[in-house]
């Protein structure tokens, strides 16, 4: 499949990578809003400027949207949907369902494949919970996210008056966490699932003990949870905090028999180096469904939900029951 | 959905129990070799004669065959598959294209879906291993079983001369779990990854030290694997080992980036007090699917690899998506 990447921040970097190092993939270029000659591919893949991506309709398999949710993908997607196979990795949830139908009708018209929300949380979490509950549909899931880098929290507190820089690990609660691996079904508080970690770079001057406190009661990103606020030099920030970690674990308890009196756990669970670099990953496997979809003639939007596994892999049929099942 | 059971033993009270568990399930009836007056339902689900069952092809949306692998589901399956949408569990991994293809014969023959090779290994633990390959292709997977019985290990103790009565449970070695969960990629021996704990009732007078030494040099079953035998009562095997439990995990372990620098795990795992509730479970949402898959007019065998996870749920398309996704 010939693949262009759309947006060239950390999650086209993440993209071209598990492109790379796909055997069936060939990468055609990145397009971008910047100006191309000021952008340097890692892999010195070809830059575009995102206004001429229409002109490469017919030499492109799949385009994979690298935008962010709140203000680049609802946009985006849609508009790219009519022309050409799509995958992001739209994760606001409440707007999902708009999302979807904005796609759908653009992916329909053309006849197109959109495959929306992929990534690991919406994504591979969502298929741990959609197969956990349909198995087991008398239970309880929990799922418990880090220890890794909240883009979404770091930026909060970088938006605090005296702020440089942030940094906000996101701590699933070993003890809760064991509870629930262990069978325990009880409601946890958010408090009771996760820690706030933060590392804060302060300009001279700044009144640390006023950020940790708007950190501290920060209403939704901070305030319902423990939070630790540490503050560090910009250089000890670069040295310890550069990488994108991340990871979490999706659990499902549920019960069968005559009197529910057989308790089964199933546990999905990730431990990631580079966030960007394993969505990447995701949206390249999705990436080879939506091409393989459509060439069946099918279109319109999809989530992961719709997908048999089977397209996610460049195996054949046979190939995976022999050495797969 | 309207289901048949064909086959009551173990297994066969784990999809009852799963039907029961199961909102949007009605349960019509047993299918038995045996006499039907001589077998009595937990629940009270009316008993029919297997050879009656064709009476019955219009009443029934789909039929989970409760069979075991070795000599009933290569006959069963492809000979109900013409008449019925089927699931059945086939486990042996060397058969599965030629079972695969026979019944996909008669299946298309008969415009009806078959989904075979369906419980958790073959099955979850197939599709832990599909998604994670896909996703990282350059990697290494490792499959970990137990702390469960073995059925086939315990049948194979129960042959030896002087066994009365056998349990073995295959145990996972936590040091080679622990190094593959911290991502070693090094290739591990059957011995250093589970250990063989049998227990063994022997017939009085019988020579204890012959039956230990068949077992543990037994090839294929044991020879390769640290071997521990313990000899108890009838008593003590009746109140100690008289349950099913399994589990396991699948991990993958792969990396990305320019240099294959980054680092990641996805680990898939199962703990289950009751193997057949569980792998019931397991066919019962595999048969919602078959029924859906045949409502929008396909036919033909399929595995896990082929079915969209959404065909697996009882919620609709845009309920899944608000609530799971």
């Amino acid at each position: 499949m010939v693949v262009g990447i759309y947006g060239y921040g950390n999650l086209g970097r993440g993209v071209e990578a598990a492109l790379y190092g796909a055997k069936d993939a060939e990468v055609f270029g990145i397009f971008t809003r910047r100006d191309p000659s000021t952008v340097r591919s890692v892999y010195n893949t070809k830059v575009f400027a995102a206004d001429d991506v229409l002109k490469y309709k017919d030499d492109i398999d799949v385009l994979i949207i690298c935008g962010g949710s709140a203000t680049d993908l609802p946009g985006m997607t849609p508009a790219l949907a009519e022309n050409f196979n799509v995958i992001d990795s739209f994760d606001t949830h409440a707007k999902i369902s708009e999302h979807f139908s904005n796609v759908d009708n653009k992916a329909k018209a053309g006849g197109k494949v959109a495959v929306i929300s992929v990534g690991w949380d919406p994504g591979m979490f969502s298929l741990a919970r959609i197969y956990a509950e349909s198995i087991l549909p008398n239970g309880k899931d929990n799922t418990f996210w880090g220890r890794g880098v909240s883009q979404g929290h770091s930026d909060a507190i970088r938006r605090i008056d005296g702020v440089i820089d942030a940094r906000q690990y996101t701590v699933p609660i070993d003890e809760t966490l064991n509870k629930v691996r262990n069978g325990d079904m009880s409601d946890f508080t958010a408090r009771q699932k996760h820690l706030r970690e933060c590392y804060v770079v302060a300009a001279e001057g700044a009144d640390k003990a006023r950020i940790e406190n708007e950190i501290k009661t920060m209403p939704n990103y901070f305030a319902d949870y423990e939070t630790v606020v540490n503050f560090i030099t910009a250089e000890e920030m670069k040295e310890k905090h550069s990488a994108l970690p991340h990871g979490g674990t999706v659990i499902r308890n549920g019960f069968t028999g005559k009197n529910g009196e057989n308790y089964h756990t199933i546990e999905y669970s990730l431990k990631l180096d580079s966030n960007p670099e394993f969505t990447g990953s995701v949206l390249v496997a999705f990436a080879r469904a939506a091409v393989r979809m459509n060439k069946n003639g099918d279109s319109g939007c999809k989530t992961a939900f719709d997908i048999p596994p089977a397209l996610l892999s460049p195996l054949s049929a046979e190939e995976l029951r022999k050495h797969l099942l």
